[in-house]
This record gives structure tokens, C-alpha cells and sequence, in this order.
């Protein structure tokens, strides 16, 4: 096939039978839960399984009406490959390439969960929060003139300009919330919280200076939708998947999307009083910045004059980032099951803790200490 | 001539002769005072004149030492050529660009003085101060996401990377002057600020800190340059020159080094006793901000939430990158006349301030008003 077209769960089959013969497809699935993409489960001989995932020429969850170029399967793939030479191990391995499809073949996790489905059942893995740490740490100051020299680095600047999936990070989480949006999804859960939005300048104000800093600070090739359905979990094997919203942007929106994930989780098992996962999770937190902050001082050279500075501003910029992220999961188009399936009394209330935390985070003092900044996101102080 | 040689006084008329020949040219002037370029004046049949500027491939200040390009030619025609779109009538016009010999030929700006100059002998020019901020507003807006749409803003990017110029900034800037290098060039009225800077841990953690943010802010085209020497003015007619260093960077730098020139003048003055003249470059200062910030807001919708908010933190960063500009013309390569041509007593008096009011900038609170700015800059408070 030399034309795109976009596949299904037959035509995935005829597809891999022309350009895999040898794997012997026999049946497939639709697997893909994705905006942008299908995602297809292919079986083989053997009990053997890959992985086809495809872009769509448009938002798959606002039907056709937000076209998009196919331009993502390229930046997915520049990523994995840039990802996986900085972290190895910790990003799905590619199979294969189709650029005139825009399709990636990628190894298929079966022994894997996605991550948020483990936190969401309350269920431990292994290493996972570490080795995230680990990655954004690597792939972080990888592609950062921390580790990079400038002209290396400014040759990927081209590779990695992603306009129209930068945009709809740009609409979604920095503008759609604090307005009328047809984009917005309310329920009896959200749309108090939406007034409460709508009706604070500070908070609106806020979101366009930091969407200005999303749109501008080319600190490091960042993942773009870091998130804790964005990571395959299996005990001590971790792979970060799905970076097509990579581009070059603030180090601090990749980090703050965990944290604030990583709260969504803590706020479901702080509801349901559960409190053995609820310490848990406070582990991950500290797991995930912990492992960040020792590979940042063993990557960088030991005598770069401002390398604790460094870390304190990323943090204060991923509190403010932490802070858009769990605001705009509340009232968007794109929710958290942590979050979602609670009743709705308990949706409603962490819900609102949830926004006060993240209000806390977007306009309150810089924070001082990651763990300053994970008490204030989840109310930890108050709730506990 | 189709391959690149660079011109002398004499061949620069040949050149003239055979891509202008009805302009004549009779004889040439090398006027340069820069370090990347040749600079003639060529002068054609009834009084006219025009420039040719043409890049060296080296740094010249540094001999044949430092090799460059000479793609910057390309990029300061690229700018200036965007800055008379956004800013009409505040550049020089370009009649001709030559690619093959990496030269300019550009309108003479012979009625004009550059500004520094008329600073430094205490001659007022009308509108300067003026014209400059407007400039500023222009350029800086319009090439950044509050006014270019994004996508347009993304094409622009590849353009104006300029790894090389960068570097010299990097280097010059926010490198050499915390550490022995052999750039820093060091008198009488500076041995004792080096030593001061050597052993100053926290400048220089600020200094490379500041160093990534001006590798990685791409907020708007900047000058990149944009002292007071690269102002050519006469009254009520300002042109900025030489935008070779152009690139997409934090705008604080394009409005921190005009603060710090601005009171490099005023350092001046204020040692020579001339008070006069120290009120008339109190208002440039004054002149300058009310203009950028007027512009500003004429530029700007109306209903967006965070100009003044965009406002304030371009001043908290203009002030560090100000401190930047105010250390290392102290002890780097690149002096300013406006101190270096005091007697000795003077001039380090009026470095030692300079550095008293850098390390203000650098270390200290954050600026709250361009008052404060300038104040804390010039020790105005203290010295007046």
C-alpha cells in the first residue's frame, strides 16, 4: 500500500500479510482508547503479537470536525527512536516504519498494564515511578544544552516543530478551560467547578502566561502528554509510549503532568480511604522525583555552578504545569478514570479539592521542595 | 564576482563599478568599528553615498582566531528585512544583497551619528529614546506568538537558528567574564571587578542559569545586539543596524542591554559631574519604557488577560539580562566608551558602581517597576 488509507481490523491483516509474510497474521484487534489513532492488536503464528498503531487525519473524539495532518507518526517515531538511544530499554521497541501509511509496528506489551489502570485498581508495580523518573530525566537533559552541545541540539529544533498537536495542548489545556468551550465535557460533577473557573481572572491569567511559556521555552524534546496512561507498566520493566506531542518545550510540563497524575491517583484512594495505596502512592511521588533528581547530578558534569538552581526552577515550573494539567482533566474534553469512576459525591468532592489544589499551585508562593509541592496538589496536610 | 573575497577600499569600487555602474562610485572609506565585518562607504557621482557591508569568516577583533560563517549576512538581511515590515522607516534600507559575496549594500545614514556616540559627548537626539521603544514593541510582538499566528511563528524559526552568533554571546557573555579566559581583556579599572566576579559563586550560578535561558527562550526575533551602538540617530530619525545576531531568544535580552547602556551613559555623566545631561538620559529611560509599554498595549487585543502580567515579568527578566550586558562590558572583550574613555579614577569608580548595581539586578529581589530597574541599575538612589 503506497497511498494512505486508514485501516481496520481486516484490512490491518491483509496489511501485515503484504509486508510481514513470515509473521503469518491470523486475527486482530482494536485496542486503541486514543484521540488521534487506531491501534490495532495483530496475532500471528506461535502466539506471537504486534502492535500496528496508525494516525487518523483528525481528532478522533471530536469525530471529524478537527482535521490534522499525519504528520504525528513521523514525530512519534523521530521520538521513540531519540527516546529509546537516551533511555534504553524504557520505550516499546519499533518493529517497523511506514511512512506512506503513517504507521508505526511496534512490539506488542502484553505482559504489561497501562499504568493508570494499575493505579486506578490500586495495584503495585514494580519500579515503574523509578524508572519514569529515570526517563524524563535522560530524554530531558538529553536533548537539553545541558547535555547537548548548541549545534546538535538546534539541528533537532526542525525535526521536532509539531504545531498542530502544540495546538491542541495550547486549546485544550490552556485556554478551553476557563471559558465556554464547545470542547469542555461538563457533568453534575464539573460544572460548579467550571463557574469557579470562569469567574477567576487571576487563574485565567495565569493560564495565558504560562500557555505563553508552553509556546516558547525550547528547553528539551518533551514528551508532550506524559501522563500515567502514556506508561506500560509491568513489574521492573517500564515503557513510555506515545510521544507525538513532542517537541521542543519547557522540561517542567512533562514533570508537572505526573505530578499531577500522580495526584488524580492519590485524590481517587484518599475518597474511596484507602489508605494502604494511598501511602503508595506517596511513595511513587517521592520514587519519581527522587530517581529524577539522582540521574540529573549523575548526568551532569559536577562542576556546573548552577545545577541545584536548575532543579529548584524546574520544579517551581512544573508546580504551575502540575497545575493546568489537573484543571483542565476536571472540566475537559479528556478526563482520568482515577478521577471519573468514583461516585459522584466523592467525584464531586475530589474534584474540588483537586481544583484548590491546583489553584494553590498556580497562584500560591513557588514552591520549595517537591514535597511541599505534592502536599499542596493533593491537600495532603488537610485530608490525611 | 560569484565566489566570496573579501573587498578592500579598492576593490569595493570595482565591486560598485560592475553591479551599480550608474552610481559612479569614485572612492571609498573603510568606517567599521565592528568585529564580524567590513564596512565601506562608497561614495558615486553627485555627493551620493552608499554602504557595503560584508562579513569576515572570522571574528576580527580575535585576528583570524575564531572562525565563522557567513551566514550571518543572510540572517541580518532576513531581519532587517522583517524589521522594516514590523517597524517602517526604523532600519536603514537595504538596496541590494549579494549572497555569492555575503555583503549588504544599504541606504548611508550620513546626517545620523551612531547614538552611543552623542551619549557619550552629551548631545541630545530627538526621539531616540522613543523610536527605539516602538522598535522594540514591534519587532518583539510581532515576531512572537502574541501577535504571529503559531504556525507562521514556527516557520520562522529555522531561519533565524544562528548557532554560531549565539555562541558569541554565550561565551562573551554569560561565560568568560566569572572565569580566566582569554577573551577578558583587564586594565586598571578592572583587575579588581574580575577578581570580585572570580569570587563570586552566586553571580556566576546566575550567569548560567541565564546563559540556558537565553538558549532556550524562543519568545521573538530578537536583535541580539541591541546596544547603543547599533542605534544610528538623528533627530526625530532612528534607524537600528546590525541585527547579525538575530535569533529567536528571550526578548529581556533585547530590552535588558538597552537598560544597561543606558546606564553605562548615565555612569558617565554622573562621574564627569554632568548633571544636565545625567536628567536628559533619565528621561531616555523613561522615554524608552513609556514607549515599549504604550506600544504594547496599542498592539495587544484588548481582551487579553495578561499584558500587564507580560509586562512585569519582561522587566524581572530584562533586569537580569541587564546585569549580564553591565558585567561583562567591564572585563570582556567588548568595552563601551562610555567608561572606557574617563580618566582612570573615574572609570573605575564608575565600574565599580556598575558592577554594585549588576549584582543588584543579578541577585536581588525582583524589579518591581522599570523606576526600580533603573535606580538599582545606575545607584541612582545613592549617587544623584
Amino acid at each position: 500500500m503506497t497511498h494512505y488509507q486508514p485501516l481496520d481490523s481486516d484490512t490491518v491483516l491483509d496489511y501485515i500479510a503484504e509486508v510481514r509474510p513470515q509473521f503469518g497474521p491470523s486475527r486482530s484487534e482494536e485496542i486503541g482508547d486514543g484521540n488521534l489513532n487506531l491501534v490495532f492488536r495483530v496475532f500471528g503464528t506461535q502466539e506471537r503479537s504486534i502492535i500496528v498503531k496508525q494516525a487518523l487525519p483528525y481528532l478522533r473524539v471530536a469525530g471529524e470536525g478537527w482535521p490534522l495532518t499525519l504528520d504525528r507518526s513521523r514525530i512519534e517515531v523521530e521520538a521513540l527512536t531519540l527516546h529509546e538511544r537516551l533511555a534504553p530499554g524504557l520505550t516499546p521497541r519499533i518493529e517497523r516504519r511506514d511512512d506512506a501509511m503513517h504507521l508505526i509496528i511496534m512490539e506488542d506489551l502484553r505482559d504489561h498494564a497501562v499504568w493508570r489502570t494499575c493505579l486506578v485498581e490500586g495495584r503495585h508495580v514494580e519500579g515503574a515511578a523509578t524508572s519514569v523518573g529515570r526517563f524524563c530525566a535522560r530524554t530531558l537533559l538529553g536533548t537539553s544544552d545541558i547535555l547537548m552541545n548548541a549545534a546538535e541540539r538546534k539541528s533537532l529544533i526542525p525535526i521536532f516543530v509539531n504545531p498542530e498537536l502544540c495546538a491542541i495542548t495550547e486549546d485544550l489545556v490552556f485556554t478551553a478551560p476557563y471559558i465556554d468551550a464547545e470542547s469542555n465535557v461538563l457533568d453534575d460533577s464539573s460544572f460548579d467547578i467550571h463557574e469557579q473557573l470562569k469567574a477567576d481572572p487571576l487563574l485565567r491569567e495565569r493560564a495565558a502566561e504560562l500557555k505563553f511559556v508552553f509556546m516558547t521555552r525550547g528547553e528539551a524534546v518533551i514528551h508532550g502528554d506524559l501522563h500515567t496512561g502514556s506508561v506500560m507498566a509491568a513489574d521492573n520493566d517500564t515503557r513510555v509510549m506515545d510521544p507525538e506531542f513532542a517537541f521542543y518545550g519547557p522540561m517542567g510540563f512533562d514533570i508537572g503532568n505526573l505530578f499531577a497524575n500522580f495526584a488524580f491517583a492519590r485524590l481517587r484512594h484518599q475518597q474511596l480511604g484507602n489508605s494502604a495505596f494511598v501511602a503508595r502512592i506517596d511513595e511513587y511521588e517521592m520514587d519519581f522525583w527522587s530517581a529524577f533528581a539522582e540521574e540529573v547530578r549523575a548526568l551532569w558534569p559536577a562542576d556546573e555552578p548552577w545545577r541545584d538552581r536548575f532543579l529548584s526552577n524546574l520544579l517551581a515550573d512544573s508546580a504551575r504545569m502540575a497545575s493546568m494539567e489537573m484543571i483542565r482533566r476536571l472540566v475537559g474534553l479528556a478526563r482520568v478514570k482515577d478521577l471519573e469512576s468514583l461516585p459522584l459525591d466523592q467525584r464531586s468532592a475530589a474534584k474540588q479539592l483537586a481544583l484548590d489544589g491546583a489553584r494553590d499551585l498556580a497562584l500560591g508562593r513557588r514552591v520549595t521542595s517537591h514535597e511541599d509541592l505534592w502536599n499542596r496538589a493533593t491537600r495532603r496536610e488537610a485530608r490525611v
